[in-house]
């Protein structure tokens, strides 16, 4: 954990109420190092319908292949989520592993394994102990209580410097709903998936399936579209759940008038938790977002957008404050996508820096420079070629990033 | 230019002869700064044949499409170089600069316009004034020489900490040749082409086509298999010169049987010249050599290669002296090629670290720390799933890299 706040961290956290049918608590369970909160264990009640998305890794931790396996059955009990270990490249000590921490969560929750969910996060190829969670889950779960959501998102933390947590409510035909969500991240993250450990909870009625497919599209533009590093973990893992305890007729087709509401909630929840990751990637002194309008698809406009957002040049430059818009050109040109250079336009913010192929004749160096020292930078892109557009957000890249990676291990 | 040389930097520099046809000099155009060696000018005989390969970037620079043009003819008299400013994103004045300079060039050494080539390295969006050429060109062509290819080599540096040559000879037949490169680059660089500004001349004699299929293959394992940040260059160029003063019958087949010897020694020269880039990475400490092995193509070995070297969360751990083989699991798994996680193997250097989807059983935390402090680091990965394997050469991410890229430009 870092010893100073992220610059960009939110100045205040939104009070998150209480979700019906959920409770949890934290533990320390000395995974790794003694004398710190490295557990959270998250119970709920007899009815909730989970779905989620996970790593596109080819080598996925024990827990996400745990996690895949259980997704089927639709429904969850308990979720367990532990720091300091991944249990990832652990091989069949992983899956004992896997295998026993279900087993001891299914018996403090009183539910069967198969309704427990299982996340960790922190150094990969390290055997977890799962008998260290013997004797601990028991009393934590005795302890569980809804209301201390900030404490929960602390306890899931590696590298992250303040916790994330976000809330929405809905109203579903006449029923109110309530979305919270936690979530971890702040290095090894870029998108082709939930790209970090995120936990969201709601008291809506929503059938399992319905779920999973909503949980899929809203992670394209939220979790998918924030990368720190390029790099992408092993144990990436977005799990939502809803217990129904809020009423009403459970929502169970996508075409129920009811959807829109809630996809719009959940949204918003995920779209704030992400933007959150970047701002607490390691290291980040700026947020930066990267808007790239005039392709032509979103798929284009993402892959240029990420071209861009994961650029050490770009990201080298934001974090020295230099208005460096050939760089910006460079990572167009390497994303491999249709552009012509003589119809590109960027912005940095509100000021046109190149139009045409060539700098803005308007340019005026002192103008942007003093634009480049805002804590929050926006670049976008006029390809000239389409409709299509997409946003990606990413951080810049400074010394600290280096320290902090160069010395995680040891 | 960096004020500290690489410690990777070679320590003694090989001898090169003179190239037959082939003259140079250098000279101060205040292209970007005053009093500093911004210019290279060659000439070469007539009969000199060329092939060249470049940026696959789609916002190519105006030196690259007036070289791409005149590759076609097969021809070359002159090659003018400049540092300071890469005539890049410059739209119809960078076109017109072109021009320019060409007609400068060509008259200087008394050729047509056609049978020049250029490049430029340097700053990305500002126009450059080729009419300093006029009046610098002329005396420079007078001045030219044979002799200094270090001076040569050192006249087209940007942020490179040291020059870099390499020379190689065969026997063709009974005809010896000679074969003698140059090339700049440290940072934008990542395969996909070039990679930087590499200019290579030999005497053998040979036609355009067989050279420019010659080039093509043999940059697959030498520029294309190195990568300093994973940002590509929108002026990389590779140019290679053939004058054919060796004597002997020109090669006009790939199947001549002197092809061969001249293959090998070509090959031999550009993959010396790309792995002193790797040597040169922008704040590079250590020289990184990743291999996969056991992949199912040469091609998806390569892939996972590339997502290992270009990993800043593997270069960071390098940087770290840290063993961190946790992230090229992350890296492999990233890639997207098939890999059996619980196949997997991982050497650093003799050290075998994990083996079988888990920690080797022999692993040696102090062993290991110790390889981590060399200046030379090899990762080596077994996929287990094939036959083929792939070599990619980066180096590690450090402070300096940040700092160098935060503060380039201004």
């Amino acid at each position: 954990m870092s010893a100073t706040v992220s610059p960009l961290a939110p100045t205040s956290y939104p009070a998150l109420p209480e979700i019906g049918g959920v409770r949890f608590a934290t533990a320390e369970a000395a995974i790794r190092y003694k004398g710190r909160t490295d557990v959270l264990l998250v119970l709920m009640d007899e009815g909730t319908t989970v779905g989620g998305v996970f790593t596109t890794s080819k080598c996925p931790s024990a827990p996400v292949d745990w996690c895949r396996a259980r997704l089927a059955g639709g429904k969850a009990r308990a979720l367990l989520v532990n720091s300091g270990n991944a249990n990832a490249f652990t091989g069949r000590k992983g899956r004992d592993a896997v295998t026993l921490s279900a087993g001891i969560a299914a018996h403090a929750a009183g539910c069967a394994p198969g309704e427990v969910f299982l996340a960790s996060t922190g150094v990969i190829g390290e055997p977890l102990d799962a008998t260290k969670f013997e004797g601990v889950l028991g009393a934590t779960a005795a302890r569980a209580e809804g209301r201390d959501w900030l404490a929960a998102a602390r306890a899931i933390m590696t590298t992250d410097t303040f916790p994330k947590v976000a809330t929405a409510s809905a109203d579903l035909g006449g029923t109110g709903i309530a979305i919270n969500g936690m979530a971890k991240g702040a290095g090894m993250i870029a998108p082709d998936m939930a790209t970090m450990l995120s936990f969201v909870f709601t008291d809506a009625a929503i059938a399992a399936p319905v779920l999973q497919a909503l949980v899929a599209t809203e992670t394209v533009d939220s979790f998918n579209a924030v990368t720190v590093d390029g790099d992408t973990s092993t144990s990436d893992t977005l799990l939502v759940f809803a217990t129904g305890k809020a009423g009403g007729a459970p929502i169970d087709s996508l075409d129920d008038a009811r959807v829109p509401a809630f996809r719009a909630a959940l949204a918003a929840v995920l779209g704030d938790l992400a933007v959150q990751v970047a701002r607490d990637g390691e290291g980040a002194r700026k947020l930066v977002k990267v808007t790239v309008e005039g392709a032509v698809s979103k798929e284009s406009a993402r892959r240029i957008a990420r071209s861009i957002a994961n650029s050490p040049l770009v990201k080298t430059a934001v974090a020295g404050e230099d208005a460096n818009w050939g760089r910006v050109v460079m990572a167009v040109g390497k994303a491999g996508e249709p552009a012509d250079r003589d119809r590109l336009a960027i912005h940095f913010g509100g000021i046109r820096v190149a139009v045409d192929g060539e700098r803005d004749p308007a340019y005026d160096e002192a103008e942007t420079s003093a634009y480049m020292q805002n804590p929050e930078i926006e670049i976008r892109v006029e390809i000239g070629l389409g409709e299509a557009r997409d946003t990606v957000w990413t951080c810049d890249l400074t010394k600290e990033y280096v320290a902090i990676n160069g010395d995680y291990r040891s």
